[in-house]
């Protein structure tokens, strides 16, 4: 099968209680990519400048992520987004967001992608969401993410990008805010009735619950020790399980569960160490050992 | 084995945005006993007024609870709580305390439960608490529980009976408050390195998650449409863990694993409905059916 992921690829400023790492690598496909690299071959669709770092991007090479839909703006600067994380690494505040290149992104899907068995549409503005479906010839699965922002400025984009998609990922307040509901697993219910036919819902330090029209599917997140930093860990999350899903090239019910775990088992590592850093050392076998402990976890 | 159970039988008076109830039945020991019920035959120590139903004691009998520890007060009035519960349920706030004839309970373990093998303090001041190890004869499993009052007003207290429980019962608030560790899986750790060899925290509708010296376990919330009253949700799935325990007669890893699960099903039917009443309507094979509902919820 074949995975494509669009999304950005951007530098991330990043204040934690303890630390400040400046311009260091982030973006929701380099995330999503780089997790979903553990399992199949991505391709992703996303814009730099100029200013971004060769060896960044020889490290994607590295990773056999397909960079024909990566665009490079001459001149151009990289989308620049700052953020602070309190005592509650939960809790986060968007300091600052330099769109530069990516304000005027407009994402195409190379000719080599255009017949990709999985499509994956990252958080970006729904309406660009939404022409990605005319540029590409049925996927057998179509995914998205979105944010706060998107569901405030733009309900009515994102609900015709929503009608369109199979699978949606989002958290609580994204699915509350969506469906006015407060009960988490009637707004859960009420979200598929829009379109989706599963909606992941990631609880981050609470796991996951996966609605489907048949049945529902949860897990506990990993135990972590140490949260350095949080920043990726959806994308992160998204990309082991879209890479595992295209990698297994099954979609049903028993293998979205086992991508759940593996998409939780990849945002587990991530969150380890500081923006993508993580994915330097981290080996296929410590993938596998982690599910195993997921699986130690789980089971009664 | 026997499961013997030292706590409040109370009355409760409830607001929730929609309802007010006015002194229906609640208590720590009740919740906890009534749910226990459906695995074995529990002993209660406990004290009520005799403004305390009738009715309700015939349904406590009716449901093969062991009375003999149940204290009558001539002339006295049953401890009376009441409080208030926001838009969302997890947020409750305590309008009145009347302590009545709890005031001066001084908890006997009657000689037919002085050799319970499991031991159920459910949250009363910590040196009650303590007082009542001395008055039992070696249980195979001591458990307990408490809240933030004890662990602010009587933290020397509360850490004495800690080193001595081999159970603990506590929500992430309470695990942090008496660790002082923010990082709920570091708190947990050092939790256990007080005394007790298990913790089991219950995280409501995020489920819970066990510690022990060689493993962890975690099973997510059953997933509720509708929360009416989330009081005695804590003793309930104590009383279904314990319970359960008592019933297999065996204290061991799997064991506590399925405890988990049985004390959580207990929990996701008693907020189903006010107070007690649930119970009034639920049957074994209800208990059971929902087992095999959390089964296929967990299992990859």
């Amino acid at each position: 099968m074949s995975l494509v992921i669009v999304g950005s690829v951007a530098f991330d400023t990043i204040e934690t209680p303890l630390v400040r790492k400046e311009k260091i690598i982030g973006g929701s496909c380099t995330f999503c990519a780089l997790a979903a690299s553990y399992f199949t071959r991505p391709g992703i669709v996303a814009v730099v400048g100029e200013d971004f770092p060769p060896e960044t991007i020889a490290f994607l090479k590295k990773r056999r992520i397909d960079l024909r839909g990566l665009k490079i703006v001459p001149g151009g600067k990289t989308f620049h987004w700052q953020g602070r994380y309190g005592e509650d690494p939960n809790h986060r505040t968007t300091i600052r967001t330099d769109l530069n290149v990516f304000q005027d992104f407009r994402p195409e899907i190379p000719a080599a992608y255009k017949k990709a068995d999985i499509l994956f549409l990252a958080n970006i503005d729904p309406d660009l969401q939404e022409n990605i479906f005319l540029q590409v010839e049925k996927p057998k699965l179509t995914a998205m993410d979105t944010i706060g922002l998107w569901i405030e400025s733009k309900p009515e984009a994102l609900l015709r990008v929503l009608r369109k998609i199979d699978l949606f990922f989002a958290n609580d307040e994204e699915v509350r805010m969506i469906t006015g509901e407060r009960n988490l697993i009637k707004a859960g219910q009420r979200l598929l009735s829009i379109g989706p036919s599963v909606l992941v819902l990631k609880k981050g330090e609470h796991g996951a619950l996966v609605f489907s029209r048949d049945a529902l599917f949860g897990i506990v997140a990993y135990p972590a020790e140490t949260v350095v930093d949080p920043t990726g860990a959806g994308d992160t999350f998204a990309g082991g399980f879209l890479g595992y899903l295209d990698q297994v090239g099954r979609i049903t019910p028993r293998e979205i569960r086992r991508a759940v775990v593996y998409g939780s088992v990849m945002a587990s590592f991530i969150i380890e160490d500081f923006g993508i850093e993580r994915f330097k050392t981290l080996k296929p076998r410590d993938v596998q050992a982690r599910y195993e402990v997921f699986k130690k976890l789980a089971t009664f």
